[in-house]
């Protein structure tokens, strides 16, 4: 049941080389700046750009991210992230993860029976706007295998089976340990275990149809239109054990009238979710989002 | 304690003359767009612009704006009421209500110490911009008096007193009853009862500081710091006896960060409430806005 | 050269029957609503949505677009299409037209290299969303002929011939005169000839990389980039003699940062291009857009 | 005629102590956020927010700001200066000023009649939304003399004379010289001078009724309606000799249709004006504008 993931071809991705992205976090306290800019200058490091965040000046937490460009990143690599290692994580606690710009994020996809987030986030990749590769989508329909195929990504069918989710979600699990850096729920319409979330061991993005927390739970464009709303939205969000709970990444909203039906809400919705979903694995691949509790730190 | 409301002046309110808007509600049927217009050509009356909607083709309400223009309104008006009456109220069931143009509707405001959404409907009021009067403010605090007074406007000082609100609402009935055709609650932080509701007589209209149904009751600021929201909203909506579920009229968001602090949610959701209650309390008073069920209708 | 356009299946599209679209257009007197209401209720005709436009009330243009239902439409067009003459046509010196919303319009997509505006169209068509059928799609290039193929859609190569474009005009006549009802340019590169607008013979509809009239001309993002700019945009409109300055069906903007290069300006003004494209096109084959001049009024 | 402008009660700004902002700009090169962050780190200081920009990796420039907080600032801000100017001015050839949160700056504004930018300003400090003080507003008309001293501020009336504009402007600099740190234009409809802008000796801001470079000059909202555009906008730039050629701080439009007059037009700009002024200035005077060229980098 294995599969080996190809990285799908992706001529127009143009990654930066000798570039690289350290995200930084922990507990705030004055001299973490210099800490950090120090261990890259002594190894030749060039900052690109800087962006750093607390979120309360006292006692707060501390999130860093900085792009920075070196020569020959791969040679420069071990030795940077030993002296990361000394001047961050022991000297001050601190969680640090080093990515290398020119390493596309490889991506899973998930879907059920609707084209838009799906087809959207194919377009991008294969037009390299977003830093990502896609080894496999998975599905627990087939409406969608002819489009995915035709962009040269396999397909994988893992049907649902009722009340018990276990086996579907172990077949899923075989495709994915391993092979992906990030899993995209493109409106996938089944509910992932909290063992499933645990055991695939990467990040889950999920695209809901609402502007959260308004609308929570299923049907949200026909409680939209019960309430009357003036604006429909979604909201792309990390998955966790509780639904429609996870870290909000990205949201966006979109005009409607009265004169807009249920369906013209779900038409319009459409659009904006797609826009806020690839957003989200966009800013998530380029390494810009950090997570701070129930919420987000987004550079 | 009653006194009576002065027409303030209002010299930039540049009113036509000689135009009216008729709105005319109810069950659907064919003819409808005929009989309205035959009514108003057989008395000399131009239609300037009509809207017209229905919410289901097949057996759903009728809802249709029209404003017109006819020489000397005023003495045509008498016979204008009878033929609609004879055509839409007695031939065909429907609701309808005419309204003169050139006067301005007499609004209203109560608020507590917040300014931002006062004073942005006084000042819309001076520049001529809603076609409207404001013959009182009344608040249960007097920190907004001086601001008031100073645009000519009387502001009357209504304390709140405690759990039983009877003789403070009692009091604010004497002021407005008769003299008023809408209420405005520009951040007014008291819940008006049904008993209230009831006798005042003419609409009321809230500003909620978020986007409904998101947030519901106190604190929404603090609720969406908490939750991470990347977009918070404000929502005018008319009153009803169930507290933040009343027909929306309007609503709009702003997108923040999350280096924004509740207290910057706080200031930069006062732009949007001021910009949303502005909006709402315009259609109103132009005739705009037709109430359908738990929703509006706005041309 | 010449094909005979097929239909392509278009499943997902679900338009009314017995419902037509009635357009009027002309000078502004008392009484219009009033001749076309009696028209169609003389016809057994039920309005469904009527929207009514006057520039100026006095001496303007008039515009009005009626959506209606009648019970065998087929049947009753051609009466009710003398009853309009008669009305309107005979009567009060307005044009009009009548469309029969089951009969999605004949829309063929000029192209080039660039695909995003192309299958953001095609996808949406696929889906249901705008009432056309697309029987080709044109190109002066080849990139994106397997794209347009794999949605079941002809795809015709017709070569750029350097100066003189006279002979690829010809042959695109060829093709598309008689058989389509409006031309869309998704990313087309090539001026088309007044010749050409004028043999064509339908409407023509072009996206423009800029919020015009800024940037007219080449190179709209380099411009933006040059000048700083804290916004971008796009701009549907029809096409006239004179480039760039044809009636504007719609406009829309992205904010942009001075940390956004001119290629992400070019990125982020793709996602604008195709939705401002999707959007006019989607309201030209609803028949909500009329001509006023240089300006459109959409209702 | 000099007055000394007094510093306006603004009891609502809370402004944080001991905090600053350091600017830096400059040739880019390896190591200038280790520069920065270790001449920092020496004196005590910690960094709450640290942003930084280079607009080309391969010899660009360097934008960077900091906000930090240090015990007792007052005393420890002659020795950081001195280690900067050893650590970035000396030993890298930067440019860089330092700021004290705890002082506001003070604001200038210059008005003509219309009144929306310039009470929204004031409003605005008067909420203490903005960090700054406002000595004086100066007029070349009376209209708006009134409001402005009913919040405190001294009004000084400096009419326009004709063609010659060199004794107004005379006037203008002894009122302005060494009182002030900024000067905002709200509607100010007087074209100041290039000897005026080089003698002034700070920053002036205007606000532009378009959304430039589209309808440069006078008349913007009359020419959107002729152009029949469906967003207008507003335009917040630094002034230049070059006439609405400045660095471009803030931009925002608003959607609007066929229905609006030019008047509507101008009513509904006037909103867009008054908030993205509010914008820039709010920004400037919180250190995050650098000027970079024709363009400006927002942190």
């Amino acid at each position: 049941m294995t599969i080996v993931a190809p990285r799908t071809p992706n001529t127009a991705l143009k990654l930066p080389t000798d570039e690289g992205v350290l995200l930084v976090q922990g507990e705030d306290r004055p001299g973490l700046v210099r800490a950090t800019s120090s261990a890259l200058a002594e190894n030749g490091v060039n900052i690109v750009s800087l962006d750093q965040y607390t979120d309360d000046p006292e006692g707060g937490n501390f999130f860093q991210r900085t792009v920075f460009h070196v020569d020959d990143y791969a040679a420069v690599r071990p030795v940077l992230e030993q002296s990361l290692q000394d001047a961050l994580g022991k000297g001050l606690g601190l969680t640090w993860t080093l990515s290398d710009r020119s390493a596309p994020k490889r991506v899973a996809i998930l879907a059920s029976t609707s084209d838009h987030c799906l087809l959207d986030l194919l377009w991008r990749q294969r037009r390299g706007e977003i830093p990502m590769t896609v080894p496999m989508v998975v599905s627990n329909h087939t409406a969608v295998a002819d489009d995915v195929r035709s962009f040269g990504i396999p397909f994988v069918h893992v049907p649902s089976q009722g009340a018990d989710k276990s086996d579907a979600e172990a077949r899923i699990l075989d495709l994915l340990v391993g092979n992906v850096d990030l899993v995209v729920l493109a409106r996938y319409m089944q509910i992932l275990s909290e063992d499933f979330l645990q055991k695939v061991g990467v990040p889950v993005i999920n695209i809901h149809h609402s502007f959260l927390p308004a609308f929570i739970g299923a049907g949200p464009y026909r409680k939209a239109k019960e309430r009357g709303v003036k604006l429909i939205g979604a909201t792309a969000h990390y998955v966790t054990g509780d639904l429609d709970e996870g870290p909000i990444i990205e949201q966006d909203v979109v005009r409607v009238t009265h004169a807009d039906t249920a369906a013209d809400l779900q038409r319009r919705g459409a659009d904006v979710e797609r826009a806020v979903l690839a957003r989200a694995v966009t800013w998530h691949c380029q390494d810009r989002v950090m997570r701070n509790g129930r919420e987000t730190v987004v550079f």
